[in-house]
């Protein structure tokens, strides 16, 4: 029997898109206005999925408190009130797309999930972006 | 053909989570404020997929209305307004974590549904708390 | 790798559903206050999902600013502010349920997705109600 | 003392905005694709707030139950899947835009509203669309 | 200049209405299924507002991180994860409506609101049902 | 007669919040994250509300899609996907706290405002803090 168990986290965040061999004119032309030179932002929402059967004992598949945690402690504690382009050292090197983050995020939670199997990452950028890694 | 048709549907209610053999203080330890001995509540929404081949004639997977009543009939009569933990005939004996919650509501639909297959049950106990059962 | 990209969009509609075979009292039978004669309405969501591998020079699975453009050119221009049993080419003769809607929003946007495989389309009718078509 | 006690309800209608001293061209050139002549449609959120003092005995300022129940004998018993233009005898030969139609919904609950005072009605039209008439 | 600002903020209890002078019978008549002798829950919304005119050196009406640590020590540390009527003594001998626990929780935070006035407590108890508490 | 009409509109920027006479120390001790040095940001949510007449003609206090165009023309081409601390004029020498933000705003739009009176500004800055200004 498998459960998927969601948690909801949230964090504000700076970024720009650009290609480092691209000119400004040819970052504007791909990235439009997300090319910005001095940055924009976002209030990103993360939804991260666990897949598992439930523990007979505690009827929980994941603890949702411990999952929690875990978010903070290895997403949130990285990117929350930062700039992505410049502050976080697991995204460095990445142009920060909504899905370069969403994949970096999946890669900084997967040793840290106990009790059941990461399934998805989902990140919301704006009310009308969304992306989701499903580690495949 | 397949099409996926979902319907909302949201009740409020009371419970505690423990389990029977741990002492108060292990059941604290284990499920922190949710053990609260006199309890605490939701306002839960509960998403029903069916998937099926729409019906020629109507375009219809399965009436919304028809599955609203289902819902009602079968889970929010006995839910909504309720104690969890003691006026639910069908979690009798359960710990109403999220997880079992959503699994004792596929299993109070699952006879009731013609037209179509019952696809998955998602519960949302808080906004940032979900649990998915897809009947696996 | 896959990365799931969704856009979401919005429309305002009139529709009315019934069946040309059925008699006004067996489309009331059948549809209830859907088949009202003078029609309604919905402000309907929209959520397409692309799949694919992210380009690696841009990040992109595929530009949502694109997305976004084939949305509008190949969905909204027809639908929005309009009678979907009316003025829609796209839906001429087709019982305008929100199954039948999503359905064929798939079919006009499939012959316009590059750099991606589309995945689903999702169709909220009302905060209720969701009608989701992955094209299997 | 005074407490202000909202309850929202929904309702999915048709209309289409016109004057009907204006041709067609001048109505779309005032009124745009709101204009459209076979009409498009919305799903309206209306929130009625009456204001007054709890009753001592009850908590209550105004029984919510009792709120919905009027909401729903005069305001969505007439316009909930029906066409603004056509079926709606309280709106009859009013042009219904938001604001003309918030300010009939005021008219209609004003006469039953008892142990408080109506205070407002606001209607959403679209999600970036609000109307508020304070009877004033 | 006043600048009004709110901090929302989110707890989960439960609550049973009831007024101790009636029967089960008159309650459940008054209150109907609010009345549940074991009672339910809700996940409730608090919105507090304060106004005031920004501080010109930190462009601040009161620091949000500041008014969320109040809502949480004179608030949320007494009602999450609790019983409304049980275990909240400043709601003792109250019965816990919705009125009732918003005009208790603006008394709650009143003495301790500096930097601006109390302008407001909002409590949304179900997606349809909301008080506002102005402190007149 | 007094009508409110409302509208919605949202933009992404990057800020940071410090006081050019404060050490970087003490910019982090007033304003925590807020004051990263390398910015963060916000999907802002920012609702004009203009009140007035309801035109007889029209039906409309304003017309919304001016007004959806006022502030896109006065506010969102210079704030949206900009950083609020280097890029936008009618914000140089400001700290951009959501307080002097929706200030700010106000004082954009209310030359512009015909057909009715600018009411209020109010600035979400996240689904927990928003920030309300009425120009008194």
């Amino acid at each position: 029997m498998t459960v998927y168990v969601t948690r909801r986290a949230r964090f504000s965040a700076a970024h720009r898109l650009s290609h480092p061999d691209f000119s400004n004119e040819k970052n504007l032309e791909v990235f439009g206005g997300c090319s910005n030179p001095n940055g924009h932002g976002h209030n990103y929402e993360l939804e991260v999925t666990v897949a598992g059967e439930p523990d007979p004992l505690t009827g929980y598949v994941i603890d949702l408190k411990k999952l929690k945690a875990l978010i903070e402690e290895h997403i949130l504690a990285y990117v929350d009130h930062k700039n992505l382009n410049i502050d976080v050292e697991f995204l460095s090197g990445i142009n920060p797309t909504a899905e370069n983050i969403a994949v970096a995020c999946w890669h900084q939670l997967l040793p840290h999930i106990q009790g059941g199997r990461l399934h998805s990452v989902r990140l919301r950028e704006t009310e009308n972006n969304v992306i989701e890694y499903r580690g495949e």
